[in-house]
């Protein structure tokens, strides 16, 4: 198999693309399609701060890697779950990333908040992936604010994004499709979010971290099973496996033909948002989702 | 494993009800889910006339002796594709069937239309299946229409419908998906279109049938490959083994919260039909899709 840029022996297969490339030119391909990313949905401009959540796995440090190479305002993010045997070792591998590359890094420690991982899973009855999903995007969010940047990017690949996807479309829930993809604009109190990898799979990302030989923290979170959406993602595989492209079709037409349907149909129907009263940040509802799980934490729900 | 409903032996295990049941009780079972279709969708009334389009396969064949068996007014009508070494045998299947239960059979012969499908196939450069489809659609609405008939009932099951809205939903294609459903209303000279399977899947009309004695045509069409479409209904069937009661919920949550938003989104957009000025049927073009075959098959076009 030869590479269909340069005709060298090709290294990383991409039957999606109906494509071959060497490690270069694979490279170069990877950074085509995070420039596509960011040139098709607006996500930052040249002059904007980014601020990169990094889990230290390899989504995250490859578009942290990728954006500094493209020259982009970055700096990176880590949230410490200050879960044991896990978050040491992705502390450690964020760390190390940015300081070989002199990124500026933020960490949050979730204990020093009140908030460690696993006093939530002991206290809350919900499955912890969801509660530990909404910690985190409340203080991505906060950091992103407090720090005044203008967006935060997340490593959220294909795989990811097409895996949700599929799941809200399996329940035609309105309120989440109408609301899914690459790029959430700035409001009311949120800050702008990009994902710059949703053109990219898992696949990719990984090929990229080697080429590159950035060090990643690989192992999964003790406390993911992840059986659901792990399946969703097989199943995808299998389409992509029988047709190639297909995945990449199913989340990129959703984009444009079927979100617009669900965004027309939910408009209006929108709850108000206003600050926590406890926290400052956006919420529905009396108080923000982290500052009840806070309450409960300290005994007084 | 016991019945679900008398505790006799169970026959027929059904993970998406968390259910078995005996012979008997599932034949209940079955009855009352086309009730339910029925009653759900608005289907029919009593005094309705039916005209039920049989293959000789085990969806339609059930369909109609469970529609007999509720007294209905239904008849039966078979379109002779004129397929050789398949279509004799389907339409022995079919005139057994109805012969046996005093049931009134309109029979469509292409050959004599001069559209038998392996001519058809022969000269028409498109995959032969949809082409049929088209055409066998195109019979379907005139023998009703011709007959005076209130309503054409077809033996789609879940699986079926399921699969082709998977196939509809990843393609986004709002036309479709905004017309996709168990019931399609009478409009513009089209006869109103029943599904009343559309709550059963495969599994389930093969065991009425079994359970019945019907003797079915269950050989494939020669000329299917169907891969696509199998695919399809295998990816679900990966889904409903891993969550029971998923696929069912995937179809019906489209039809409650997936389709309005593709009705609104294509409402206007509606091409006008207007009469075939060939053969009166009703279409959105110069002649209709049948009769541009006839012409291509007479060498006019």
């Amino acid at each position: 198999m030869k590479c269909k840029s340069c005709r060298e022996p090709a290294m990383v297969d991409l039957p999606s693309h109906n494509a071959a490339f060497c490690g270069p030119c694979f490279l170069r391909y990877f950074s085509g399609q995070v420039r596509a990313a960011v040139k098709a949905q607006a996500m930052f401009g040249p002059g904007e701060r980014i601020l990169a959540a990094l889990s230290g796995g390899k989504d995250s440090l490859a578009l942290a890697n990728e954006l500094l190479e493209q020259d982009c305002r970055v700096s990176g993010l880590f949230v410490d779950l200050a879960i044991p045997g896990s978050s040491d070792r992705a502390r450690a591998a964020v760390e190390d990333f940015c300081r070989a590359r002199g990124l500026d890094l933020v960490v949050v420690d979730l204990a020093a908040e009140g908030l460690a991982i696993p006093e939530v899973k002991r206290r809350v009855r919900r499955p912890v992936c969801s509660v530990c999903g909404k910690i985190k995007r409340h203080f991505f969010n906060r950091a992103a604010a407090r720090g005044g940047f203008e967006v935060l990017a997340t490593g959220h690949n294909l795989d990811d994004e097409a895996a949700r996807l599929l799941a809200n479309t399996l329940r035609w829930d309105g309120a989440y499709l109408s609301d899914q993809g690459p790029l959430l604009p700035a409001e009311d109190g949120f800050v702008r979010k990009a994902k710059p990898l949703y053109r990219l799979t898992e696949y990719e990302t990984a090929c990229y971290c080697f080429l590159k030989g950035i060090e990643v923290h690989d192992a999964p979170c003790p406390y993911s099973r992840g059986a659901t959406f792990t399946s969703y993602k097989r199943l995808l595989d299998d389409l992509e496996h029988n047709s190639p492209g297909s995945k990449f079709a199913f989340y990129d037409g959703f984009l444009n033909r079927g979100r617009p349907a669900f965004e027309a149909q939910q408009a209006g129907l929108g709850q108000g948002l206003s600050p926590c009263p406890e926290c400052g940040s956006p919420t529905s509802g009396d108080i923000c989702g982290v500052c009840r799980i806070r309450r409960l934490l300290r005994g007084e729900d």
